[in-house]
């Protein structure tokens, strides 16, 4: 077996050329004609919606019912067959039985449509039965290179070319958030919420069971779509871990993607799993995947719009800095309570700007941070202020907060601001009330100002953005590659390989480390007592005895591991004892020997870990040892390959961290230490995806100029023939 | 000096006849006539908009307006001062500058007001002269015995009885949630959009600057008041601590309070004292007040109202199990991450309960939980589902989840929901969309079924239900009261006190806790090498010797620790270089000696504290001593004094507490050692109001069955003269 480097990006351009390229969408999103397979005129069918719904927006090109039994549907000409139309058919909606639906497609591939939206139920959702269904619906698509939407989805819908071929009943205005929903359900709780507020939306994809197109597919069409410059997403799970990162990284890059991911809990992934058929990734995998690749991630359904609106209307701004503006104390303290807390910062605008604000407010006002204009302000003060700290460099973005008093005058207020606002810096308001302000809101929602329920809700949407903004100039990420001696691993990979043993134990596992120029202690498998004390003597004493087993992982559970022994005749009690002990607790492990020791110095005991996500690939886990691993759960996770800097925010990411700099008059660890070995861990479960699992436990990490070294440590390898 | 138990409950009898009595405020509330002082025609003026505001609701009893420059004001005889009126007066507005409202409120005084609402801003708000000036004001009304709400307020509503003595423009219906806020703007705010949404507002007080009449007289009002269910409150402070803590366990015994307490921040905290000229307690302080008193915490405004509306319409859960229905597979996940994360418990109904749901729903329906009554369902699925439900033993409430499909029929379904809703159990609804659901929300809130725009909120709000509902069936709150030595420590407190030495030292603090039933190791002082050698003779070595300085806290800074002397010469040894190290490092500290003292056995660290809150008494502390306190800040406060069973909570409330239970093979600790510490402490803080602070660090807690011991300890007595 020849080992070659694989990285998470490699071999992609391969792979996505079985994908659709953003441009080949283009007749999908901007259809020239549209078929509806099982269109109807019975009241409340899907088939007659979806007919209804395309007549009522003005869809500019032809519609064409199919139904064999109908000459006319709804006042169109309505075709026996997709073939009988004789026409070029740019998309195919079906809404036929399941059990039709492979040979309609078929039907599909022979009239070359180019795209189906298969709104039809009863497969994967259903079981098994409607898994071995859709998968001939995929065959036969993928036999004639039709590319489709579903089954089990709502639809499709472009504001900016007057299609809604779905079955949502309401269409908002034309905007530049474009949204995929994994549940249609929710699609159409979303455009019957955001036509009632006036939310404008780009695209809207419902996608369903995804057996064919699937969020990848779309991230990369919008990542190149002018009308489009956020995605709101909805996901219940990812089917394609690697190239998610890719798109995601590459469209984030141009343009924000904000996903509200559900399932994060077992209780909400066990939902997933019976409602959609797809398993839900583990939580912490996608958290991972989202800071790596720039996705903001919404908490709930209203933070997606709330974040989606703030981006689709605001300069990004340069920093953290919020500067709060309100006309009443209480709404400010709100404000600076969310801020705070989510760390953002509150800095006071600049002397010179606090100057000019003190001759433009009273004298009862608060020129810091909240600027308080008092409650009797007249539109003017907020715009004299506006005017002022527009520009100011203490200040990264702006919260206006406006209860309505009685000079308020909210709507000539949201003019003014309007008007006033150089979009230099992100402008965001939180105008609070009801039908005092509900012209206010309408007017900030068309001009394309956001506006918000709550202070706290703005704050949220501030602090999204600017976590994006700072995304956005990370530096390049630069991976080290570290010179390694793969043959040593190789061999040792194989050996366990051809043996069909998964578990790599303790000296295996030291020997692949070490060749990844970790610092491993010396030490010798022993088989007898004579044997351990002639390794005793070689590595010099005091030295440590542990058990060496394939079938042992918790070896002091077994009163495998025996510490400082000093002398000849401590190794030789201490090794059979060891193997009575071994033996009476776990007779049927097969038992190698005693693996002897250097006893190593003292230091900080920490983790280093590597798990194989099936979505994403490697993700590394550190933390420090022992209780704040298994306690506190105090550990954090980064996909690899990760990078020096990223290395480094792994540390800084515990709670605990503070501990590594030295708290209680303790001297620094050497962080540098542990932040290179766990970018050599990433290296190596890059070069090897065979191996599935890795845990140094403890790595003993002692102060700079020490050298820190690999106490203990395990893998598990990828069965040869799973 | 005698020392009197004095608890926090007692003494309140006399402070509290000093407050109106709840029957007290009912002319405040219903009043039968109202004069407003500076009433004025100006458009725009405050003086105008009151005198409109009672001839818009319809006030029913006399409206007086007073100004002396005019004959009527709008329509109405006006008065040139409050004397003039010659009738009984229950309610004076008072809208007059700040310098004239001493003298106003003298008139008033004298025309038998019973009582007034300063709407006029410049006061304590205002600086030190405003301050100056509210003092005028309070003096004048305490003359007479008029009791006042501001200033610096709104003003009062009463939606029961056409009152709105008020500036505020919209005027909700009449409901069961009384409001009480500290923010005037805010308050308008809320009156704004609960108007706009149709919530129904039973009283609401905008009491300002608090002056006389503050959050607890109302709070001890609402309480008796049969037109109020539910108390929402948003605070910026609280100004009698002790009364508001017993004030509030009275009415969170009958009907719940939710309270948005704000300034929990650094930040927020700042713009609250410039803002209001109040200094916001510290957040901890607050946090362990309402668990005390049972007061729900909302986390922000949006959340004040989503769980007063809960609390307004349905019954009390008895537990936290929720059933979730949706017809929609996504926002049901969203609702069981959030009620997984919450720490609710999601069951499936029962089996008996499952098979009829099998009955009634289609085979691909879901009926553990969420249960799935599968998009395509006709409000009849719901309602079968909600008749089943709604009886099972395995659900203490429920959740409807509906997103608006083709057969929903949202208004029939809040119709039928609402028809078959037997009130067993708290129903609670999530209708998600735009005008789709419009009316049906509307329906859902004229009828009592609290909606929410998304599950996560209506998650929330059962969360609070059910916490709230065991805190009502908690057991009685009995404290232990242990025999103690109270002679012992009022022997070291006077002599403390009169050589007016703050700083308690460990010999003494430690005087004091073995007096307190603490177990302490044998020590005694020594002042020489000799001494200290015949002390540890006594004691039997091996021995500890430590700095006893009243000037030097942090003794093992200073080389003034040293441990595990084992013979004579080490003591002396130590002895010698210690008095030498402490003496050139802290050369002015006054040294007592050494604290020769037992080297005690080993065991857990814990760290038991207490601090006096200004606000709300002695707090008490716990936490696993060095980083766990230091770096993980992982400690509980609760308010003294504690039960038992509120001491084993402070353990429990910890995310360590594992390490106590034995984590990682390691034997238990003895919980009730420490626990029975923590209610020593109680009792002795509360015993002995001098004591500011205490510190015991380390409590030193072996397994059960070993005795725990006081290491060190330290405590700070109030100045006498401060």
């Amino acid at each position: 077996m020849k080992m070659e480097t694989t990285s998470s990006q490699s071999g992609q351009a391969a792979a996505n050329e079985a994908h659709a390229s953003p441009k080949a969408l283009a007749a999908l999103f901007t259809p020239q004609s549209i078929a509806i397979i099982g269109a109807t005129e019975k009241e409340g069918a899907v088939g007659r919606t979806v007919v209804e719904n395309l007549q009522i927006i003005q869809f500019h090109g032809p519609i064409y019912p199919v139904n064999p039994k109908r000459d006319t549907i709804l006042g169109l000409k309505a075709y026996p067959s997709i073939g009988a139309i004789g026409q070029p058919v740019d998309v195919a909606v079906i809404i036929t039985p399941p059990k039709t639906v492979p040979s309609v497609m078929s039907e599909c591939v022979n009239a070359r449509v180019k795209f189906a939206i298969v709104i039809s139920a009863g497969f994967k959702e259903a079981g098994p039965a409607g898994l071995e269904l859709e998968q001939q619906v995929v065959n036969e698509a993928r036999r004639g290179g039709v590319r489709f939407i579903g089954p089990n989805c709502l639809g499709v819908v472009n504001m900016h070319a007057n299609v809604n071929a779905s079955f949502a009943p309401s269409i908002p205005p034309a905007g530049k958030i474009s949204v995929i929903s994994q549940s249609g359900a929710l699609c159409v709780a979303i455009l019957d919420w955001a036509t009632s507020c006036g939310l404008g939306l780009s695209k809207v994809v419902s996608f369903g069971n995804k057996a064919d197109l699937n969020e990848v597919d779309f991230l990369r069409a919008f990542a190149e779509d002018p009308d489009t410059n956020v995605v709101a997403a909805y996901l219940e799970s990812i089917t394609e871990g690697d190239r998610f990162l890719e798109v995601a990284e590459e469209i984030a890059s141009v343009k924000p993607v904000v996903v509200l991911k559900v399932g994060v809990t077992q209780a909400g992934a066990k939902a997933a799993s019976s409602h959609t058929g797809s398993l839900a990734g583990a939580d912490m995998a996608y958290w991972a995947a989202f800071k790596r690749s720039g996705v903001i991630r919404a908490e709930d359904f209203e933070a997606l719009f709330d974040y989606a609106l703030a981006f689709a209307t605001q300069p990004l701004p340069k920093g953290n800095r919020l500067a709060i503006v309100t006309n009443a104390g209480g709404p400010g303290i709100m404000a600076a309570d969310a801020a705070e807390l989510s760390g953002l910062r509150l800095l006071p605008p600049k002397d010179s700007t606090r100057d000019k604000l003190r001759q433009v407010l009273p004298p009862t006002a608060a020129t810091g941070n909240p600027i308080d204009v008092i409650g009797d302000a007249e539109p003017d003060r907020y715009i004299n202020t506006l005017k002022l700290i527009q520009d100011d460099e203490n200040i990264d973005g702006i919260l206006v907060v406006v209860t309505p008093q009685n000079m308020t005058a909210p709507l000539e207020l949201a003019k003014q601001l309007h008007a006033t606002h150089n979009r230099k810096r992100p402008l965001l308001t939180a105008f609070m009330g009801g039908k005092e302000i509900i012209q206010a809101k309408d007017f900030l929602m068309q001009v394309g100002i956001p506006n918000y329920p709550s202070p706290t809700r703005a704050v949220a949407a501030f602090k999204a953005m600017s976590d994006y903004a700072a995304w956005r100039v990370r530096p390049p990420r630069v991976v080290t590659r570290f010179p390694v001696n793969r043959r040593r691993v190789d061999r040792v990979i194989q050996w366990q390989m051809r043996s069909d043993i998964q578990q790599v134990g303790e000296v295996e596992a030291k020997e692949i480390l070490r060749a990844y120029d970790f610092n491993v202690l010396d030490g010798f498998l022993a088989r007898t007592p004579g044997e351990a004390v002639d390794a005793a003597e070689r590595i010099g004493y005091p030295v440590v005895l542990k058990i060496s087993s394939p079938d042992i992982i918790h070896k002091s559970d077994f009163g495998g591991v025996r510490i400082n022994l000093a002398n000849a005749e401590q190794v030789r009690d201490a090794f059979d004892l060891m193997m009575l002990r071994v033996q009476r607790r776990a007779p049927k492990a097969f038992i190698r020997g005693a693996f002897v020791e250097k006893m190593g110095s003292k230091g900080r005991e920490v983790i280093l870990g590597m798990t194989r996500d099936p979505q994403f690939g490697p993700m590394l886990m550190f933390g420090l040892g022992g209780i704040f691993v298994e306690v506190m759960k105090d550990v954090t996770f980064y996909l690899a390959p990760i990078t020096a800097t990223e290395a480094m925010q792994m540390l800084k990411g515990t709670r605990s961290y503070a501990l590594l700099q030295g708290a209680r008059g303790q001297a620094p660890v050497d962080l540098d230490a542990i932040a290179s070995a766990l970018q050599r861990i990433s290296q190596l479960a890059t070069d090897y995806p065979q191996i599935m699992e890795l845990d140094i436990n403890p790595f003993i990490v002692g102060e700079v100029g020490t050298e820190a070294y690999v106490a203990d440590a395990r893998m598990t390898l990828a069965k040869l023939h799973a």
